[in-house]
């Protein structure tokens, strides 16, 4: 067990219940897992992606994992930078991740890591600290955010525990093994 | 510019158009960034799926990257073992990525990397060579996905430049710079 080095918040930008909810829900179970405390998702307000990671995090841990939908962006990252936060925009356009991680790295400040839909407004580009690629092709945020904490944690986040897991999984080379703690399912 | 060592297909199980469009998109369009050359789509045939990742293809290059859905996965699984490929199932039961990679990487075989829905079928784990777990939390196949093929190409995969390319980006710090090969665009 260890705790992430920096506050991290991913704000996911364009979100539509219908097209977007496995989407979505995705980014938010990434987060999630990665190393960030919060998910917040702009565009409509969708109570399904909520309850679907508070499951996730009531079986496998982090119940203090924070979600909200129907973000307002505009508001919340001007309040973010008036906070001193830093804001990071994850874009195909922006300087290559390699080139500007230890950048990142070494300032303490707490992260809103931005990802888009198809059309990021170009207020987002110049608001953003940093505009970092993930590579100059397109693909996935999904893909684009692991990469990114997977960098800045140094690959240590895919070995975190977490404290307060009903469910664990012991690693195993073909087939399912999950232990569970007792004591806390029934806690619940 | 570089080739990868390995030829790498990636196989998602379980597509259905209506639910999955967008994400079954995205494994394909991170398959095809991060170093498979062939992208299978199991379930039902989809053909806005390839013509999205063909034009993807058209504009950023690689031309050559295959695109299958309605695939048979049982069927495209004897026949890879027996032509003596290998099976790696992204799951988040299998063996530690970080404890695996290096095993993985020492073989030269073509490795078929299978993705899956919600409920892979037990003859999966299996079948695979190796069931790899990109940490144990639940989060999503598109993260495995990247996770898994960034540990494999060693991060190198981030800088590849596909010759074929209509179009390329020039890093940049805030906002869009698109570089376009005029004599490339008028031969298509």
């Amino acid at each position: 067990m260890s705790a992430p080095k920096w506050r991290i918040t991913v704000l996911k930008l364009d979100h539509r219940p219908e097209r977007d909810k496995r989407l979505t829900t995705h980014v938010g179970l990434t987060a999630r897992a990665f190393g960030a405390s919060e998910f917040w998702s702009a565009g409509l307000k969708d109570t399904n992606i909520m309850d679907t990671i508070q499951q996730v995090s009531n079986q496998w841990g982090k119940k203090d994992f924070i979600v909200l939908t129907g973000v307002k962006w505009k508001t919340r990252l001007r309040q973010w930078k008036e906070e001193n936060g830093e804001v990071i925009h994850l874009t195909m356009y922006g300087l290559h991740v390699d080139d500007v991680i230890d950048d990142i790295r070494r300032s303490q400040q707490p992260k809103l890591v931005v990802v888009g839909g198809p059309k990021v407004p170009n207020q987002i580009y110049q608001l953003a600290d940093y505009n970092v690629a993930v590579g100059h092709q397109p693909h996935s945020e999904v893909a684009a955010l692991s990469i990114f904490l997977d960098r800045l944690f140094e690959g240590q986040m895919l070995r975190w525990e977490f404290p307060d897991a009903v469910l664990r999984i012991q690693a195993t080379s073909h087939g399912k093994r999950i232990i569970e703690a007792e004591e806390k399912k029934r806690a619940i």
